[in-house]
């Protein structure tokens, strides 16, 4: 990096310097706080970030630049963690999918599509969906029951990085125990808060310019700063092949975590690459059949039992 | 508008020209006709747009800009037009609210929250939600049953305006019976598929200039060439109050359509304007208390009511 360029992207303190935290910061760090102190002492916890950060273009916001993510990866990674018996903080962004929701919510359908009166006049599910909503249903609540799930939510890259900055702090003392695993599809780009148009952006003026600074990298303070102990799995995700490598080799020197997941934009929920320090060059990678795929399976059940196994080593190493 | 922007604003006609239409496109057209033949020769008709639309910064997309619309205004007007004896088509952002639906979607609970296994096994709606969700469940196959409700879905910019586009031509030849109510939150701006970035934009470069051309103004052609007969609404939304009597005025002098129903951001769950030929200089204003409000009203069932009544006087008035 240039020194221009250097001098182009601020400071991550001074980003939480110049930006407002989400109204829902205190209510997540009460939730967080009681949320680990529920936990035994050997619970392994993992925070999931999911989905894609929002930047408003204007003050008063009726436009914004989003990146693309439902949230599949987040959300079905969730509930492989849950089944492998870990204690799930999920930071989501709002309306983007749910675990065990996930089914039922992003596929045009609503709620009541999936609901008929019975001959008893009596609301109830659709007999052709009785069996997998009961078993979702059953799950979501022996977890949300156990407190085993935590669920935060956020729309634009700075709640984001508010709430982000708050849970580490909160779980940073647990050390080698807690896993991030951080899927959410984070801008790069924003447009600070001073510089952004008061009003609505009036298109009668013609073309429309706009003037985007780069996003600091967070990785940084957070690997370094805030959780240096916990063990840290980022992603990268690209659409040009020739970049994939390089970039996941880039990333793991630059800021010395244990793991990134590569994955190109249209094989995503088929093939999938983990980089780590002794495997720079040739990464592991985790591939599902097309027939699998089709068949329903979720390539996050393999990648998270990958990952839950190499955790298991970082706390043994540590101790 | 000076020589220099009708030159950069591209003719709405070479717009389609230029880009593919929605694989939804050929669906959509059978659906609508089918739709229409079922109808009665004097059945009102009303074409509902809601939602924001996307506008891609990337051919291989990962970021694209939106404009906020949760489709909360649409959602809720196509229930009211239904319940006034309208038939509707409901032309929808993917994820945005639907009619029905829209009580159980935007609120952070998925469906599964709604539901539980009551003590003989059987999963049902929780108690304290049965009214509630019984009524609209009931509403809602009613009017799908009775084939009044027919729902189509977007996502970008380039989708809408093809299936609007589409839309008013299989319906045109109806003349005034319909109504063109386009509640959706269309982007002003867009880039061209050719200048677009054919990858994911590179954040190591620094700073970010996209540079984005005006979307040419589809409500000319739809009302002088598309829908001439129809009886068309559109909106304005805004955030600077100066700006809103002079937008809605100056569009219903250039469109020369039916109404143009003003509404700023912050208030516009509580207040809405109705510019028409005749009331340029005052505008009717329907308006909701806070109370009202509170109390789970929306204005659009007076909103409604009064765009049903005027389109009635409009259908007398083309005899």
């Amino acid at each position: 990096m240039s020194l221009a360029d250097m001098r182009r992207v601020i400071d991550p303190d001074t980003y939480f310097d110049h930006n407002s935290p989400p109204t829902n910061l205190q209510w997540a760090h009460d939730q967080v706080d009681e949320f680990v102190k529920r936990q035994s002492p050997d619970q392994r916890i993992v925070l999931v970030t999911s989905g894609g950060t929002t930047v408003p273009l204007e003050n008063n916001t009726v436009r914004f630049v989003d990146n693309f993510s439902a949230g599949t990866r987040g959300s079905s990674s969730a509930e492989q963690f849950l089944a492998m018996g870990y204690a799930v903080v999920f930071l989501y962004r709002e309306q983007s999918l749910q675990p065990f929701n996930r089914h039922y919510s992003h596929n045009s359908k609503g709620l009541l599509s999936y609901l008929e009166r019975g001959s008893d006049g009596q609301i109830r599910v659709k007999p052709e969906w009785e069996q997998q909503l009961g078993r979702d249903l059953d799950l979501y609540q022996k977890f949300t029951g156990e407190g085993k799930l935590l669920m935060l939510n956020f729309t634009t890259l700075s709640d984001y990085l508010f709430l982000l900055r708050e849970v580490s702090l909160l779980v940073a003392s647990l050390g080698p125990r807690v896993m991030f695993y951080l899927a959410a599809a984070v801008s790069d780009f924003f447009i600070p808060s001073h510089s952004m148009s008061e009003h609505k952006i009036q298109s009668a003026a013609g073309d429309l310019t706009l003037r985007m600074n780069q996003v600091p990298k967070f990785l940084g303070p957070l690997v370094k700063n805030w959780v240096p102990l916990c063990f840290i799995v980022s992603f990268k995700l690209e659409t040009d092949p020739e970049l994939l490598g390089p970039k996941a080799r880039h990333a793991l020197e630059k800021y010395g975590h244990q793991v990134v997941i590569a994955n190109m934009l249209d094989t995503r929920k088929q093939k999938v690459w983990l980089f780590t320090k002794n495997e720079a060059i040739c990464p592991a990678a985790i591939e599902i059949s097309k027939e699998d795929l089709d068949a329903g399976k979720d390539i996050e059940q393999d990648l998270v039992v990958e990952l839950a196994r190499r955790h298991q080593q970082y706390i043994s190493d540590a101790k």
